[in-house]
């Protein structure tokens, strides 16, 4: 077992399943039905399709694109189904629903699969990665037949969110002047780690040395990540519903200075870390609208706002929701690295003068997803996913220097891992969702030339499911994490290569029970993320339970690979990604 | 009744008017319906609005959006309605009916106007330049009322055009290797004017001494404009229907030896002008889709497709149609100067590296047009025609130097016209639609530094309805036609002005009759664009008719402003633009 991918996952596209899973743990150890029960619930008379036409005390709308014979839904029934799909669908299926990781559910298709198609599968999930709302509870029946009803309607266009919408949610908390002009409190910033609350829309700012939670701050709604100033200030996080914080560190306690919406669905946030642009700007990357928008770094007022919609790099055929994933800041240029995932380009976006604003548009790869830098912060490599490529950007030069097979399915690097590999130098290294494959690729023109842009060597880790690899510069040790394997012994570990062993032909990893070791017996204990901290000599993992579950962080001393801690707490409410602040700030990974 | 404008023109935007115009003179002198005319038309039997439901043999089809009550059209009737909108409306009113130059047209609107309303506006059209479709026998009565049909449902979004569909269209009528190596006619390629010849869709190459229509070739339908390879061998035309035809100077006879749709209406086309870029690229700028090509530029492959959908530049909100207005190539840098019309954004598109493209979007104003460089060729004025403004890019620094009020009403610069003035040196010269202003900017930001970017003077001129302004170095005249003047004796002649009288407080102009020069007696005779010959001696005004009349070329002596030569052919149908093939490579205006 312990080298089978998540099959059912790769074959549909592995992300998929990370998306769902990751939105549906609540439910994610119910059994599936099988047959039968599908066939018993589609002749049980409560599930006879009637359309609530004749709801008492409501506004009949018409929603767009309404045509005779749809089932016709209530304006209240349309708002919350549009937000369910939102909440809950979009993220796979896109918001205009012409399909990404999740399948296409346009009305021409959904109308040939018919309501109690629709409504079953919703309800059941299936083994390709959708999660079965219905039966784990998290959708109600009527919400389920409500989704069911909505997807036999043509989609609803989402709204737009230009300057005049984000500036009506733009919020400065604490003007610049009424700030500290120097730290006021007692915090090791620089080993602090932000920690994403996944469920409470939270983080948790937990001290990297006494391992204490030192306050708790409401964000957005799962957070989906950090990112630190070039001073090491002011941190900036992203939720999935698009909100940003920017949470002064100086303050005592650190507190949101100012925070701002920037469109219905985001995952990215970045600031400018060139010389002399320190501080200055931050970024957002949109998935609806398709779009990013350049903030000041003080203050997030948005300042420049550019759509991404477009051709596709390759067929060159107009995408109309080219969404932004992840976004870096180049060291070599006033620029943004902004990852555009449908169309495949990669956009350098120049802020040293925004009025007259430079964009090289990169052709890559298509499903873009996320990536990071080389050791020497010249080179971004970035995950391809769907594709199973990576693909390399020169940020000093601005352009594509190759694209890549990852020799593996569904590569998910999330930042990547350098390492001097014994055999080949300079390397970075990425997991895969779809299978047990661990890649190596040259990273050194120079000194390597042979080895650059290849990939050099492959290992297999402990199955798919892999979201994040991690090492750091003083390690001789690789960690892969696997939450999202369907084996929960593989969920709740990870496995851990000697460096100098990656020169042998087969090298064997260490299986550490991380899971085992948090104390916690009840749930899937999904063990993810490993993060160091700033003097890279231990890694913090999460062990992530449903909300209602026991979760926590489980420190592992990174010489001995011994248990070190376990961060127990209540107010630890799904916990996932954790960014130590030096690391990000730094880009050390 | 010289100084007046076109009021109601002015008032709704000129350029609706121009546009209109441009689409309708076959029934420009039709009577307008009084009143009394509409209230009994209203009433005819003939007028009630009967939906075909019923047409037998045709299948009826969802259009897009349709909804309970919309009437229902057959395929044939909508695929008819679809390309009348296209080639007669979506000019002014936009392909999405969200208006531009004319009012929008969607559906919340035109049902509040009614079937009845619609069918009669369409028949009748109105002062502010909605022309008389009906009336004039354009459009028959069914063709009209289907048309008001068509506007109570949804607007159909036209295809998309990319890279598949452009392949489609692509043809290679003489590969490279089969061209000849060196100039196998005995024209004088720099003295030729390629005349776009609008209602035949075709051009004619006029020999620039003998006046001998040399050739006329086949094009797409009413060539926007002509441009001349940085060689001089090859000429680019567009038609609004958005056909390039590539044609080779060299061959005997000159002919298309590749042709390309870029979508499915167009206004735009330019060569890579800078060094080292000769003749290796050219551009194309689609209305619809909104979008640009990149192209081969020996066979019009297309290479590389950029959407212009986006942000206005100034409230930074989602345009969904923001069209490709004129092009330039730059002398400084390897670029191409893009104007998107709608959004205000001034695009340098760098062709050094179209895999890894740098385009650079400069904030201007909305609603960009036309315009052209200055004398030096560094900077780039461009018309915000509905704002009354003039944009001014800097070339060399790929930045906005200003934008400036024109002082007048609607700006219609063509390329402009460049000249030293007598008290403020060298000054760009723009005419306007809707007003008689000439307006001078000055253009000399070292020597003359107080006046540049600046309007320093405003003349007047016969009345509103220009189009083009027009001198040449070696001139001391500047004309200012007024084609689309209402009043016939001004649409029929221009307006000359001394370039040394511009020193004194209201100079004068002279009035030539180019029209009663042309001894055409029938028609409006509308005298357009004056286009000067290679050596700058003589300058050419087209007499433009209506198809079914004759129209002519009239040359006059630029030293005596004497008629020198009337060009009569009846191949010479609806003349318009005319492109001396020297001034137009050379940026000489």
């Amino acid at each position: 077992m312990r080298r089978t991918g998540i099959l059912g996952a790769a074959k549909l596209g592995g992300v998929a399943a990370l998306m769902m899973l990751l939105a549906s743990t609540a439910h994610a150890q119910q059994p599936k039905p099988s047959p039968s029960d599908l066939q018993q619930h589609r002749t049980t008379p409560g599930g006879q399709y009637q359309p609530s036409l004749d709801v008492l005390g409501e506004q009949k709308v018409e929603q767009p694109g309404t045509k005779p014979g749809d089932p016709v839904l209530s304006k209240a029934e349309f708002d919350q189904a549009n937000q369910i799909y939102f909440e809950r669908c979009a993220g796979c299926h896109g918001v205009l629903r012409k399909g990404a990781t999740g399948k296409a559910l346009t009305p021409d298709l959904t109308k040939k699969l018919g309501f109690e198609y629709l409504r079953d599968f919703i309800t059941y999930g299936s083994p390709g990665g959708m999660p079965n709302w219905g039966s784990s509870g998290e959708l109600k029946t009527e919400q389920v037949e409500l989704m069911a009803r909505y997807l036999l309607n043509d989609p609803a266009q989402p709204p737009e969110f230009g300057m005049k919408e984000m500036k009506d949610t733009w919020k400065v908390a604490v003007p610049v002047d009424k700030r500290p002009t120097k730290k006021m409190n007692n915090l090791d910033i620089d080993n602090l780690f932000s920690v994403t609350l996944r469920d409470s829309g939270e983080i948790a700012l937990i001290d990297g040395k006494t391992k204490k939670i030192e306050h708790i701050i409401k964000t957005g709604y799962a957070v989906h990540i950090s990112r630190v100033s070039a001073s090491g200030r002011y941190l900036f996080v992203i939720g999935r519903d698009a909100k940003v914080n920017l949470i002064d560190l100086w303050m005592d306690p650190p507190q949101t200075v100012a925070e701002l919406k920037v469109g219905s669905e985001a995952r990215s946030v970045e600031t400018s870390k060139f010389k002399g642009y320190e501080d200055k700007f931050a970024i957002a990357g949109s998935y609806w609208p398709p779009q990013f928008v350049i903030m000041d770094g003080a203050t997030l007022e948005p300042l420049k706002i550019v759509g991404t919609r477009g051709m596709t790099y390759d067929t060159q055929e107009y995408h109309p929701e080219p969404r932004v994933a992840a976004i870096v800041g180049s060291h070599y240029n006033p620029e943004f690295v902004v990852n555009v995932k449908e169309t495949g380009q990669i956009l350098l976006v120049n802020y040293r003068d925004i009025k007259n604003l430079k964009v090289t548009s990169i052709a890559a790869e298509r499903f873009l997803h996320d990536g990071g830098f080389d050791r020497s912060g010249r080179y971004f490599l970035v995950a391809a996913n769907a594709r199973h490529k990576v693909a390399i950007v020169d940020t000093k030069e601005g352009k594509l220097v190759g694209v890549v097979e990852s020799k593996g399915q569904t590569p998910h690097p999330g930042r990547g891992a350098n390492l001097n590999h014994p055999k080949f130098g300079p390397v970075w290294a990425t997991s895969h969702l779809g299978d047990e494959i661990v890649s190596f690729i040259g990273t050194d023109p120079q000194k390597n030339k042979q080895h650059a842009w290849k990939v050099v060597q492959t290992v297999a880790g402990q199955g798919g499911g892999s979201l994040f690899i991690k090492t750091h510069p003083k390690s001789e040790h690789l960690y892969i994490d696997t939450p999202l394997n369907p084996d929960a012994e593989i969920s709740a570990s990870v496995a851990v290569f000697k460096i100098k062993d990656l020169a042998s032909a087969e090298p064997k990893y260490q299986v550490l029970p991380i899971g085992q070791w948090s104390g916690i017996s009840e749930g899937q204990r999904r063990v993810v993320q490993g993060e160091y901290n700033q003097a890279g000599d231990e890694v913090w993992f999460s062990v992530w339970n449903t909300k209602a579950q026991d979760s926590a962080i489980v420190v592992v001393d990174d010489k001995t690979l011994k248990l070190k801690s376990v961060i127990r707490d209540k107010r630890l409410i799904t916990p996932t990604g954790k960014f130590n602040l030096y690391n990000t700030r730094k880009d050390v990974y």
